[in-house]
């Protein structure tokens, strides 16, 4: 085994550093977040951070740099207080990444990388057409952490869209029945593959 | 596709809505974290919610229920102010999710699973010796989530250990050639395979 110390990473030039930190601690859910500015401009920007807080009531968070590029959704999120989470399947991460270059703020992501927009009854911020859960979220409240000047966002689950197959009896979804991909690092798409469904855990189960 | 909304999703029984909400937003990391306690009982735990959060300085957060199971992890924690952090292979999933029972305090998670423990010189935390990437963490600070009164546990990364396989020349960590796994849920594991690395995503770039 290699070991790097922090020292070690701490000398590393920037890109190695950004690929040895966001790869070592495992895999990232990979989520399209779709918004809409108050002039009615569509946006979508990749995320990895969007992580599960609880069921009940069921909670979300998500780390935002506020100096780089995902902050046209913050700001749209802060403008409208909703916004949507799309799960990325294989047949569009290219799509999906390319939503994280520097565009400018009146550029309508979804025009731009191809990527299909889905307008929902009586809801205002677009989805993505050819994704197999989307999320309706809306705003609760954010922790600036001080360490490094992220804001971890806090968001509440509305409405759960997802198709058919997905869903087994008891309510868990599926995810690799959609095809939906993690993400490795920043810039490495997976495909997955369900091992196995374990019981819960009691004290005696066998191995 | 379905539309599960808040009004329905409440309303579900405790098992289907934690399968539902801890499903529906994509692949957790599949982490074992390995803690000592102030008397010497080593400590193994599953966790789901280890994030990035920022690599320079190299910072990384996950989220506790102070009321559930992994409490010991956090007692062990703020008593000793170091753990490990170390990737679940496909070899040994069964065993890392039965760390979720809810084992008395005075016992050796190591000992009742069948994980095999690594001791590194001067280092006081146990490692899991059949992980590919294990991470010595330090912790740094937390942030309580006032909407759920959960805890956004704030650590540093001290040392990074990684099988020379997975490291790639431009120091990322390639987890599928460690067989690494994620989490669907609370209870479901998924093998991964990498599709493609992609560029930095720039404006104009190609599909």
């Amino acid at each position: 085994m290699i070991c790097i110390d922090k020292t070690d990473f701490q000398a590393l030039s920037r890109v190695p550093r950004l690929n040895l930190i966001n790869s070592c601690m495992g895999y990232k859910s990979a989520n399209l977040i779709g918004t809409i500015s108050k002039s009615g401009i569509p946006n979508l920007a990749v995320f990895s951070s969007i992580t599960h807080l609880g069921s009940d009531p069921a909670l979300l968070g998500f780390i935002l740099r506020p100096t780089t590029v995902p902050r046209h959704t913050y700001t749209n999120i802060l403008d409208t207080n909703y916004f949507s989470i799309n799960a990325i399947s294989e047949s569009f991460i290219a799509q999906a990444h390319q939503t994280s270059a520097n565009y400018p703020i009146d550029v309508n992501e979804f025009e731009v990388t191809g990527i299909l927009p889905e307008w929902k009854d009586e809801i205002a911020v677009p989805f993505v057409k050819e994704s197999p859960v989307q999320l309706l979220c809306k705003y609760v409240n954010e922790y600036e952490i001080k360490e490094n000047g992220t804001i971890h966002v806090i968001a509440s689950i509305e409405k759960i869209f997802v198709k058919e197959d997905l869903l087994t009896d008891d309510h868990w979804i599926q995810l690799d029945k959609g095809n939906v991909v993690a993400i490795n690092g920043l810039d490495g798409y997976v495909k997955t593959e369900l091992i196995e469904r374990f019981a819960y855990a009691r004290v005696g189960n066998p191995q």
